[in-house]
């Protein structure tokens, strides 16, 4: 049976092909992003655990909205601004399904930062949106080709993720922000605000929301996958009032409800008094493995270890001048290290193969422990020096 | 900001406002798909959420296709042929969205009986599918159209619920069974079977599958909702190996995969020794209130209690010939019990309202005892007597 047209533009996942790889006995994998399995707060929910079964209410057709407890807590905790509305999604990833499907006709344009999260640019390519890729600087998006895209009214949504950038590790200065915010405001552009590392600071200060400059023109959604656990599919969407309707439309259509027990779960986990402290606890694990990886760069790669610093999320991002990063994921992998290469962050018809090729790879250090960081460090030097 | 084009042919849900109605305190509802809450398997799975803190490998990113140990019990006990595979999905609902997605362009046709479960009206008007109704005979739908329809050359998917339809409660023939088949085949168009209801049979013999009698032109939609619990959201799909591969792009586009908690908390379930007594058990009390609605519309209606037997599934369809069954919901409601009328089963521009309105309405019997349906029936014969 033929396939709808646009899923023909959809790229197979790179990604994906190479945590299949990964899994393969003994290979070191730096390349999926994956929390810490061994510091998931499980323990926290085990009471939400034992008396499930003791709560029928909890497992009977729901609200396309969210589970109203877990609502009002996030309500108070997550809401961007007093005009804004919340829906619970399964996954972040599914909230930025909805909006595309809410609000993009196929050929309509969406700005986002190159290289960015291919689990965008598949939901785009979906949508038969049209992808306008803006360059990333350390600091945030080239503001003076934000504008100029923007004047040229080809663009309907700017996809961001301002707070430790999937793959670079980016963070945005305040400055950028309000001047990222009043673009928005200034064009009549909705920003999307993707912020699923947020809370993985484990060095500087937090900033405030992009969003929160121009929450009249914005969505931001916020994941639990880093928080809580990524296997329960947990997210949130905080939206003006009247972008609300059309979503639950979609919401509904795509699947009734997010499962109710997995919310009561996530309530009970956020609003356990235990809950700050762990989330201390896991950045500073995430600072430690950080440095571990960092270190060994030092150690391994010397002059060769070109790593602009990140103050938190689960990515660094290696640059490798003139070299070919696909052939480097191919031979990291023989010597047992999996890695991801820059181009799998490209949108298919932007990647810059020819005149500037992506002379990248993304490493993760959220995975594994400080040592075996080390190892894949060691492995992987083996290919590069 | 402007909705997609195709969301603005969404109509809201009707079923939705009457069901936030039917909440109101002394209102007895019909009106909802509710399975029975009182006798959800919750002891079946205690032993399963108590291990739950001790498992983190449930809690990680999980593979797109679904938790791989319920995967192989469904491919055991519920895959359609040997050419087909598997897709866990967020709900039938989300399985039905994946396959317009994966499958449809804009005007592609649709076939589906009218009346129709709203659910599936949304996927396809979202997908901007052109809607065919077709006829629905107490044994089938009409043959002669469906066969006039497919020869047209206007369809591509034909939409089915055999088993205990939801509105009507319609189950289809061996023979209409059959001759379905044979002219997917014929025609060359792929059957979506929906089967949500299958295992609430309470009378008569269980039919062959659809899909049984033409796999290679067909999928399946099983849901778990109605056999484990609706909150949790699971179901499976069931499809000719090389239309997965296109399904697995947008189920990994849309949410990544759905909760492993939860789907491994549905093998402990399935697999429990004590299953399939409860699947009796259940379907004998289905029986109990199926009969004490029938017998107390024949007590409370006399001869205007014109509905068709079912042998399973939740739902009973009322005819009331000459009524407008809008206003009987609404005076309904005002007597304190909500049920859904049957325009709101029937596609927008089809709703045949002017020549021949749709003169009945929905009655679900599967979530009140037969006390209080007893006393629902008792309400809603003061509006019609």
């Amino acid at each position: 049976m033929q396939t709808a047209k646009h899923l023909q533009q959809i790229q197979p996942s790179y990604i994906r092909e190479i945590l299949a790889a990964a899994t393969t006995e003994g290979v070191i994998s730096l390349a999926g992003g994956l929390p810490a399995s061994d510091h998931f707060p499980l323990s926290l929910m085990a009471e939400g655990f034992a008396k499930m079964p003791d709560t029928p209410a909890l497992f009977q057709y729901g609200e396309t909205r969210g589970y109203k407890p877990l609502l009002d807590y996030l309500d108070e905790h997550y809401r961007v601004a007093s005009g804004h509305q919340m829906l619970v999604c399964s996954g972040s990833q599914q909230g930025l399904d909805l909006i595309a499907r809410a609000f993009l006709n196929p050929a309509d344009g969406v700005a986002m930062e190159a290289p960015c999260y291919p689990g965008a640019l598949q939901v785009f390519a979906l949508a038969g949106a049209s992808i306008h890729p803006v360059e990333q600087n350390p600091t945030g998006p080239n503001l003076s080709q934000l504008e100029l895209l923007f004047a040229s009214g080809k663009v309907k949504l700017f996809y961001a993720v301002p707070d430790f950038h999937n793959p670079t590790g980016v963070s945005w200065t305040l400055d950028i922000r309000k001047q990222v915010a009043a673009l928005c405001r200034q064009y009549e552009v909705a920003l999307i605000e993707d912020a699923p590392y947020r809370e993985l600071r484990f060095a500087g200060q937090q900033l405030p929301l992009v969003a929160s400059f121009c929450p009249e023109r914005a969505m931001v959604l916020r994941s639990f996958s880093k928080i809580s656990t990524p296997g329960m599919r947990l997210g949130v969407l905080s939206a003006p009032e009247d972008w609300l309707a059309p979503l639950l439309k979609v919401k509904q259509a795509s699947d009734l409800h997010t499962s109710i027990p997995m919310q009561a779960l996530l309530l009970d986990l956020l609003a356990h008094p235990a809950f700050p402290a762990y989330l201390r606890q896991l950045c500073g694990i995430y600072r430690e493995r950080y440095q571990a990886l960092v270190s060994a760069l030092s150690d391994y790669l010397g002059q060769e270890a070109i790593v602009e610093p990140v103050e938190g999320g689960m990515f660094a991002w290696l640059q490798l001048p003139g070299r070919d990063p696909l052939a480097v994921a191919k031979e990291a992998l023989a010597k047992g290290v999996a890695i991801v290469p820059g181009n799998a962050f490209f949108p298919a018809s932007e990647s810059p193969q020819a005149e500037s090729p992506v002379s990248a790879i993304r490493l993760n250090f959220s995975h594994e422990t400080p040592g075996t960081l080390r190892e894949a460090v060691r492995r992987l030097a083996s290919v590069l020096v």
